[in-house]
């Protein structure tokens, strides 16, 4: 992951009100796919508060070779076959548009043409997600919840050897903005003998990070950790909607379903590996006592960089709170640097079977909470099992969502003599059970 | 599920070899994509040891109206559209396709050119599978399984309320004929301390049943149990292969993984609804002492006729007995009737939090075992988890597979006054770790 001139935080650009921008300053330009009035979908970038229509750009000449290869591959607004192609053509994009797009860009009069307000635009998911894949990397959050259902044993005997994950939904994963309808589904009360049917009683949100798969590997095929990290395209955010007392009732013995299948909720910006090289740290060193890593999953460059250091937070705002004009309440803040795995990891794990990925599968991390209260990314370990309610601004309590809430999922890179990169919201509210 | 002229047992075909034809009489028709020597993938229908070229016969005008519309939306050799037509177009096809080819077809000197033997062709996924469910309907294969996991209880307690399933694996379903390569992964061996990371040595088959989707359903709106069979548009056979040793390490608390994502065969061809319905049975009535089924899940129909009469077979031919010209060994001898559920019980299930269904989803039945040990659908059973091995008519034994192990598994329809209607193959090989 090497830091270059586009990493330069003295770089501004000619689109107004990118330079300082909170999310998405010269230096990001993450990838997505939007549509404006006429409803078609364009690959993009997002830049300030713009949307540059990478097509347009492509159709003006302003991009070339591998550049223009890799938007050319993500034609018809679906970003599959950008991702397919790599890191190189995905490079050369970057340092194109980063040119293109500076203050001093001989070709700056020839950008407002290509440019939308990211207000007048609809972000949609970018690439057609194959499979979907949710691990279960955040040590504190797998401690937390492990702990009300096991309170002697709360990380299972294979945490510190495996990987955990399972599959998840990939039809139902939606981009940031569709509202989520709250489920129905079977659960069992403590104090009754049978279960019900009903409206969930116990709707969370989960803080993740998601992993967008680029080049995929053949059946049967792994990929070595060495050449894991070459395979991820990018991240967003993922919140990963979890109905707590269907969950509980469901998931034994083979894994959560219908709790987690009717909604995911990500942020629709592919922030790449490139904007992220500056938040780049060393894998956490494991506590004495835990195990090292299985051989496949050793490396020495991904010990040595292959975590992130991003600031998160969740913020939520409730229909009470919006109506006496009161802004979202943070519930947590966390940070990426709480995965006792890394992404390249997890890729390695996933394929050491031989189980194939494919361009544009997602991966989400699992909750990444942090070691404290309020730094818990689900109200399942803040509320502590629904137990302990938490006070928002607003007077309102919270054990678990109520309809009208509407929830924020935030991530920043924040790095002393580099601009900050964000990822945009993944924000959705809960509706009523129909 | 309506009996009419074409289930009429009398009926004779003008392609010769397809009259009491094991699988494919002109009762069945089932669908599926064929290519043969230029690679093409065109819509087939099984007919004897032929296969109609769907799209060769659309062009010669011999289909009208909703059947040639179900065509078309199959062109390029993949039938997600058709199937997304659901069952008037389905029917229609089959109607027509019935009549053109019956032995007193006129139009049956224009069917000849239509025809490939089917052993000059390569069968592929009939349909892109966007999400692959796996369920645990059989409830001997669930009790087998659970005796050896927690002897005092077998059937977990949410079993007779919750048709119980989890996501698999979509990017590594292949069909018959495509080889399996046994995987590495991680277990921890009983006598050992720490998990080691290797080939797997308890290596399983899955006897099941896979349902194709229709219609899918929008998010937030679930398919009530009353619609729920209309949703499906036919079966398969679904081997669900599984590396014993890796699951039993890893399932911990969220699921199989890496167990079952290694590969996954299924037959071919979609064995329609339709050609089914003589094999139809009302569900099998719950044992005294068994809940009810909860509302949603319950219809008089699916009660009535929602089950499945099905003679099901495993063959195991290994490297051995072939050398010695034997022919395979049957393992097992079962039936789909030992559904705890019925398959619109599945999908009502699936669909009742609001998780969308869409066209070309895959749902597997889960193990399907008899009560007894020669109906037993997986390894693990028939050996009681490895302990009691089977003697093969070649003289050799068998826990697990072994490489060169060849599975097939056979799907029958059998009732008198009817024709005998087949799944065709579900067949592959076990290749060495690599």
């Amino acid at each position: 992951m090497t830091i270059d001139h586009t990493h330069d935080p003295a770089a501004r650009s000619c689109v107004p009100g990118a330079d300082g921008h909170p999310d998405f300053p010269v230096q990001n330009l993450p990838l997505g796919v939007f549509s404006v009035g006429d409803g078609a979908r364009r690959p993009g970038v997002a830049i300030g508060d713009h949307l540059l229509d990478l097509a347009a750009a492509l159709a003006a000449g302003l991009l070339t070779g591998e550049a223009a290869r890799a938007v050319a591959a993500a034609e018809g607004g679906d970003l599959t076959g950008l991702l397919a192609l790599g890191a190189g053509p995905r490079r050369a994009l970057r340092a194109q548009l980063f040119a293109l797009l500076s203050a001093d860009s001989p070709d700056r009069d020839r950008v407002p043409p290509l440019l939308h307000e990211a207000a007048s635009g609809t972000l949609h998911l970018p690439a057609r997600i194959g499979d979907y894949t949710d691990f279960f990397v955040g040590i504190h959050h797998a401690t937390n919840t492990g702990r009300q259902f096991r309170p002697d044993q709360p990380l299972l005997p294979n945490y510190k050897h495996v990987p955990v994950g399972y599959h998840g939904r990939a039809s139902s994963i939606r981009p940031s903005g569709v509202p989520v309808r709250r489920p129905h589904g079977q659960a069992k009360p403590p104090h009754r003998d049978e279960p019900v049917f009903g409206p969930s009683r116990r709707l969370d949100y989960e803080l993740e990070l998601g992993v967008w798969i680029g080049p995929g590997n053949d059946l049967g095929a792994p990929v070595p950790i060495g050449d894991a990290a070459d395979r991820i395209a990018g991240f967003c955010l993922l919140n990963d909607w979890s109905a707590r007392d269907i969950q509980g009732w469901e998931y034994q013995p083979l894994g959560p379903f219908l709790a987690k299948s009717f909604a995911t909720t990500i942020s629709p910006w592919i922030v790449t590996p490139e904007a992220l090289a500056p938040f780049r740290i060393p894998q956490a060193k494991r506590p004495a006592g835990d195990p090292d890593p299985l051989p496949y999953l050793l490396d020495p460059a991904d010990q040595a960089g292959g975590a992130l250091d991003l600031d998160l937070e969740i913020l939520l705002s409730t229909r009470a709170s919006r109506e006496a004009g009161l802004g979202p309440h943070r519930v947590a803040r966390s940070n990426a640097r709480h995965m006792y795995w890394t992404v390249a990891q997890m890729v390695a794990h996933h394929t050491s079977g031989g189980c194939n990925l494919r361009p544009g599968d997602l991966l989400g991390t699992g909750t990444l909470s942090g070691p404290d209260l309020d730094s818990c990314g689900s109200l399942l370990e803040t509320s502590q099992g629904g137990k302990v309610p938490i006070r928002l601004e607003s007077g309102e309590e919270r054990r678990f969502l109520e309809d009208g809430d509407e929830v924020t999922l935030v991530a920043r890179g924040r790095r002393e003599g580099f601009a900050t990169i964000g990822f945009g919201a993944c924000r959705a509210m809960v509706l009523p059970a129909s």
